[in-house]
């Protein structure tokens, strides 16, 4: 086995989800990921945690076999809620596999199974997790590298000195956190303004997404105004989308279009009416990650990006007297902000080209 | 995908575990039968149940590399427990892997997790549930034949006409089922007597087990005297076992032997004070399985067999007012009935060299 792969499991266990004796672990892979998932039962039995290896969301060609032939009519199924509630840690790892296996299932089935998931997903959430990636062939092949070119690559942005990257990202943390207004410019495609006012910004520095690098919050949901041109592509449910672009009005989303795949978009949009609300704003910090590899793990960590997702907030980046947008949903799309753009934070520009008023080069 | 792979599913969904509108269930299976899980996921969205696909008994690389790194010191898992508990369905595919990938873990480790795992196993016991197979190359291996001649031999035992089997074996049923004693004796190194008073036979036509092909009861535990030569070898984690002997005095094991890891067959007894006495007789009646595959589920249905284990009796088989012989483990051996061998209930000859009293050829 490649060293890097215990590393790898070690990594999770003792800097993402903290491995305690005792805790009931749950390890969602795929069976490309395989070496991973032996390398953390063993990160599990020398700290004396208890292991269950599932194939839940991981298990592409299971969802669809499952979906193509349901009915449409899905109800949350009690022994997963069980399974979940008396678990302690919740590892997902992303790897191996068709990504585009599920582009043939009908979108309004996926949406209503997703709506039934959403105790699931709560109960998840509630849980110390981490969601990582594993370099199988068939990433390695999207993001159009060769494999062991992609393994250097997830392994290097993996197994690295989180510490380091905490204290770089606490910069922005330090602006954003206090901040009332945000607006986002890109050429002439994207303007879009937002109170972050009340609620925290978090350091994403490899706990619950390993790899990590982004600083993140929660725009308040009725206070987005103005549009946005997602130039990064998506892949959602299997099918490439590119080109989405959103327009909102009291934070509601009143326009959308895409050149390719508008409809995957429109089902999204159509799952709740959250789905139809900002529930992130993410600044992507990781320069290690200079690839863009259709892999919204990393492509979401990119330097030189943000990235918002409509749908569900997450609940560590609501403040208490704010809303939490809620929705079955999370999707997250990625703007380039490297060339004729900044962000805004209460009228003073704080990043502009990509680069951050904190570092050399800066140009206000 | 081989259609009869669909047929499997179909044959577990309706004729073995009889899949109902709402039901939750559990599939275990190593990624090689991914086919077979697959085929499942479909008979369980066109049924209305809800499936969940884990590798708990078999993922045995993560078995290996928990145990293998584990300090011995073992407790039931309760998200593990919970699941099970809101389970309604249990589905374990063997099939894929290694057969001796757990050869090198130390057998006292895995006496203590299966203590430990004893609650899993009866609240999976007490559940609707199939133990079936995937024809994988590996076990194509260990039978000592091709892939696809393996294949047409797993399928050809599953996909069959179940109800003929049922009514075949219903004769040998009626024998045993008011039966008190009976010897099984076979060349100068086999012949043991044993009651069964009170427990009921059960007519083994392919649901909990598919294949299906036996009939089998409990022996009362103290009543088992004689000894046993099995002249079949067994596979017991991971280790081949041959020539295993068993001496009984008043139904406890007071000597054992084996020309091959005897150590394996010791760890087994000392397990607890149940893995030495008998918790199964079994009659195999399936001629169709004329292979010796190394593979349990399939050897102990082999026309002209008998087999016995030690350890845990199943509840159905023990009657209400007997004794049922309780223990964390439960492993089958199996004795050659073909030549020079012959089953005696209550005093009378009813199978000889492999034919029945009820077949042409049968020579009392």
């Amino acid at each position: 086995m490649d060293p890097r792969i215990r590393e790898h499991a070690e990594t999770i266990a003792d800097h993402s989800v903290d491995l305690q004796d005792g805790d009931n672990v749950v390890i969602d892979a795929h069976p490309d990921a395989e070496d991973l998932v032996v390398a953390l039962h063993e990160a599990c039995a020398d700290r004396g945690a208890n292991p269950l290896a599932v194939q839940e969301r991981l298990g592409q060609r299971f969802r669809r076999a499952y979906l193509r032939n349901h009915d449409g009519e899905f109800e949350t199924p009690s022994h997963v809620q069980a399974l979940y509630e008396e678990m302690d840690v919740y590892i997902a790892v992303r790897g191996g596999g068709n990504a585009t296996e599920t582009s043939d299932v009908d979108p309004e089935v996926t949406s209503a199974y997703n709506k039934a998931q959403q105790p699931l997903l709560d109960e998840r959430l509630s849980k110390r997790w981490c969601l990582t990636q594993y370099p199988a062939e068939t990433n390695a092949q999207l993001g159009q590298m060769s494999t062991e070119g992609y393994e250097n690559f997830v392994w290097d942005a993996i197994n690295k000195d989180w510490d380091a990257v905490r204290e770089h990202q606490q910069q922005m943390v330090e602006i954003l956190d206090p901040a009332d207004e945000v607006r986002i410019v890109s050429g002439d495609t994207t303007d879009v303004t937002m109170s972050v006012a009340g609620n925290p910004t978090l350091n994403d520095y490899g706990e619950r997404n390993l790899p990590g690098g982004e600083v993140f919050t929660a725009p308040r949901p009725e206070s987005v105004e103005g549009e946005v041109l997602f130039d990064k592509p998506l892949y959602h449910q299997g099918r490439e989308v590119t080109d989405a672009f959103l327009r909102f009005e009291d934070g509601v989303v009143v326009e959308h279009d895409a050149s390719k795949n508008r409809e995957v978009l429109t089902e999204v949009l159509e799952t709740d009416s959250g789905a139809r609300h900002l529930g992130e704003l993410g600044i992507g910090m990781n320069r290690d990650i200079d690839t863009f590899t259709y892999n919204m793990l990393f492509d979401e960590k990119m330097g030189d990006t943000v990235h918002m997702a409509v749908g569900r907030a997450y609940e560590d980046t609501v403040g208490e007297d704010n809303e939490q947008n809620e929705s079955a949903v999370h999707v997250d799309m990625i703007v380039d902000m490297s060339e004729d753009s900044y962000i805004e934070v209460d009228g003073e520009i704080v990043q502009r080209d990509g680069t951050f008023r904190f570092e050399d080069g800066f140009e206000g």
